[in-house]
């Protein structure tokens, strides 16, 4: 199928009003609408809120009467389904539209194609696959929970030019600038949860919390904790929002009392003398949680990538040298032979005030 | 003084020609020459090698006639003194130019302002400054060696993500890719001279030579072997040009049988249970090294910055992770506080290939 100059231009619109609800959506994905009658826009509208309306409703609201016999560009292939609001498929329908482009098919499983044909088989031209690589880079959570049952994990490690994260008794503050400092609260602000280990909430105790302005939602927030030593007194459990405790302890007293501390203290098997992180990520998928922060020390970090459970490693590369008595960046103990080194993708580069961030994912 | 944009132009080239001298001109700095004569280019001259005639020199053999009533560009101020070869500004006075601009002043204190001098004294209009920092990039050995006696030094360091050199057992090979090793062979190239230590030797058995094409000119090879543990045997002293090895060991039999290999042994003091670095640096100053490409592991490199002796950091960086049993990039054992850490300023990045080479310089 071959689109037009003006067809990009329209979906570049789309997909730039979807990134509106970069923040917000969650769990829903990311959608952008533009609808266009002899070749002017009559009408935008985005995914604000989840239970709010869907993007092409909000398009077709602001279109109005125009919407007759107009072109739809819309980011993700229109829903079908009778979920938190009607289908978008019958909006459009009734709306008499001409023709829809979308970005790319909805890979939830209820979707999946069937938006486009009932489209069709309302006498619609229904096209898909245009700048679909930007759709996916603005919703990799959504897109894989849908097809695999799977969160989609960002590793968040600030580090010396020397690849260390900390001095030897676990000193760290303020290796970076403010303005990778920024940057992670973005990256929180669009994840469904962080993840962090108990470790990093007895060293550090961070509030792991979202202090941009105007964002009033807070990711869930999970500490990996095996043995329940998450102190009754920690910042993460007094931030608005939820934290959940995921452990291998089944201390009653601690359970009750980290609970009416206001975590959510949920017991799942242990693997390797610690939480399995395979239920931890069920769990995560249970939530509906589409994109992970996680924000942990060596240790798990270098379990979850040993695990292979990491989709993008993002480090915050200081101009400082740490030495070699410092901490390391990934524990892996079993790693020993050049012929076991884990293998990764440079995604992109960035200057961040003093500070490089660099982009991986791991092959 | 305000230079146009033609004298700028003519600069450029001017610096462009000095380039061609990069890997040949040691131990005398990089010079290019142009004349131009009523806006059009009448001879270009660049310094080939030590010896041979200088930019100007060449550029108005090129002019012959018509550097008469020219101006000419030059990078580096014109000697006004008696070396391997006459004065360039007799020649330029004898020619008799117009007006000469020199890009910066030579630092060279048998010249040091003296060259512009004798121009101005001859009647011939002399101006300085015009892209100095370019020239000061080409430069940086032999105008810091000028200024203070001490050579420049490049550390050059290979890692993975997480900062790793070498896996536990010193296995390190092909961390990096093609074009990175290529790079590197660029770096030693234009060095006077390739420090490493009697680890590295004992580990690698590198042979620390330049592998380009059309290149002839071997660096000096440096060990610093403290207990001369370097092997007769090894490759490094098998290659063409010269391998010092500056030990603190009298043992004269080790000598006499490192001195039949084809190294030039030299003892030094000893500080801190090795060769005393500073002399290291005092001995490269006498054998007239100007930039000095340091190929070393974490001891050597952790001490030269514990010194305050590395000018330049350059690492290439593999998109491996390689683990926290891994040896790391500098040993520093006394660095055990955040407010120790050896702050960096990032001058800059390039991908190559597959690696990201990145360029600090110690605060």
């Amino acid at each position: 199928m071959a689109f037009s100059v003006d067809d990009h231009g329209f979906m570049s619109r789309a997909i730039q009003l979807a990134k509106r609800g970069l923040y917000t959506t969650d769990p829903n994905p990311r959608v952008g609408c533009v609808i266009v009658n002899a070749g002017t826009i009559v009408g935008e509208g985005w995914h604000q809120v989840a239970g709010g309306a869907h993007a092409e409703v909000n398009a077709l609201a602001a279109a109005g009467h125009r919407a007759e016999g107009a072109t739809v560009y819309v980011s993700l292939e229109p829903c079908c389904h009778h979920g938190k609001t009607p289908p978008c498929t019958d909006a459009l329908i009734a709306a008499k539209v001409e023709r829809v482009v979308v970005a790319m098919q909805d890979p939830n499983p209820r979707v999946a194609g069937n938006g486009l044909q009932q489209l069709t088989n309302a006498g619609i031209v229904a096209e898909v696959g245009l700048l679909e690589i930007q759709v996916h880079e603005l919703n990799p959570g959504f897109i894989q929970r849908m097809k695999t049952s799977r969160p989609y994990v960002r590793s968040k490690l600030a580090m010396s030019v020397d690849g260390r994260t900390a001095m030897a008794d676990g000193e760290s503050k303020w290796i970076t600038s403010d303005s990778a400092r920024l940057d992670v609260q973005r990256l929180r602000a669009r994840s469904s949860a962080i993840v962090t280990g108990a470790g990093t909430v007895l060293a550090d105790d961070p509030a792991m919390t979202v202090r941009l302005e105007n964002t009033e939602r807070q990711p869930d927030r999970i500490i990996i904790d095996t043995n329940l030593s998450t102190p009754t007194n920690a910042k993460i459990l007094k931030q608005p929002g939820q934290t959940h405790i995921l452990t291998c302890s089944d201390d009653e007293s601690a359970i009750d009392q980290l609970t009416q501390a206001g975590a959510r203290v949920v017991i799942l098997p242990k693997v390797k003398n610690r939480v399995d992180l395979h239920a931890m990520m069920d769990y995560l998928n249970e939530l509906e949680v589409n994109e992970v922060l996680l924000e942990t020390g060596a240790t798990l970090s270098g379990a979850m990538l040993e695990e292979k459970l990491i989709d993008e490693v993002i480090i915050y590369m200081a101009p400082v040298v740490m030495g070699d008595q410092a901490r390391g960046l990934f524990s892996l103990p079993h790693l020993n032979s050049m012929t076991d080194k884990i293998e990764l993708t440079l995604k992109s580069t960035r200057m961040l005030g003093n500070d490089i961030r660099l982009t991986y994912i791991p092959n």
